[in-house]
């Protein structure tokens, strides 16, 4: 048996990213689900995000930006830059978080996130409350800890967790099935 | 240290959904990891399709289908369709899946699913080697085995699994961190 309901944003489970940002003054970071690979060439992601937040107009203007995924260290700040805006805190430094510029793109990437990918927008879509911005992958970068000894993405190491938007709760990833 | 590479679809951990849709003599199934909400209002996910899969037409003549969002015991369907064309399978029989006619779009559900949505096409947007179809969810089924007692969805009884496009791995959901 099956309850139905209306529509709502059910696919779980989802992934977190922090989006980072230069800015005019002050680089910025906001959380992130309505995120996800979207194209596998060019290598592509997109993201929602609504244009009343304050990144939207610094993420639109700058062209460019950062995803940077998070382990369970960085759960706190991933709270704390879905929760608090850009306008009243310097996230970076309110959450202790370390900006080192991307190498393709002038945005500042979270040195304490294990993964990072720099890109660049090629398309903004209104879809209605949120714009999805759609960028190219210009590189990824992968900390040596989330690395196997044959320089591979090991994701029992990654300590790499999930997002639950039919309840907002975050859960660690688990045992490999396959 | 980080280790740098070159752009990739390294958006971990990504979600895992069966896209179920009619089709003119059977209906079809194909598993997709490119898949995200997008937008809260109206609530609508995307997914990236490549042209050149057998669904492709069927989900762009269709102009709707379901998300099945898949429980650890359908890992085997998922897999199963995520590698075989529904030019030579009819997925439901050789999956032994249930279809089920949605309550708001002409397009089967997967009866077996915990979690369905149900979608209508709104935009469908190039983005290279897959074109990205973005969708209002007019509809959610969750089925009560995933449900609490208050009847609200329960991550821990839902037995979903993630999905590492980094590795190709299959990973099971572990403990609520928050």
């Amino acid at each position: 048996m099956k309850k139905e309901s209306k529509g709502g944003t059910a696919l779980v489970p989802s992934p977190v990213v922090l989006l980072s940002v230069r800015g005019k003054e002050t680089p910025n970071i906001i959380t992130l689900s309505w995120a996800a690979n979207v194209c596998s060439d060019p290598p592509s992601i997109a993201v929602g995000i609504r244009p009343n937040r304050h990144s939207y107009d610094m993420v639109k203007d700058a062209g460019e930006f950062v995803i940077n995924i998070p382990g369970v260290d960085q759960l706190e700040a991933t709270k704390f830059c879905g929760t608090k805006s850009g306008r009243d805190n310097d996230k970076f430094a309110e959450c202790n978080l370390t900006p080192v510029q991307g190498s393709k793109v002038n945005a500042p990437m979270i040195a304490e996130c294990p993964i990072n990918l720099e890109c660049k927008t090629t398309k903004i879509v209104p879809v209605g409350s949120h714009d999805l911005f759609i960028a190219q992958v210009l590189a990824v970068h992968l900390d040596e800890s989330v690395l196997n000894e044959s320089g591979r993405f090991d994701a029992e190491k990654s300590k790499l967790f999930t997002y639950m938007p039919l309840n907002g709760q975050y859960w660690a990833i688990g045992d490999k099935l396959a």
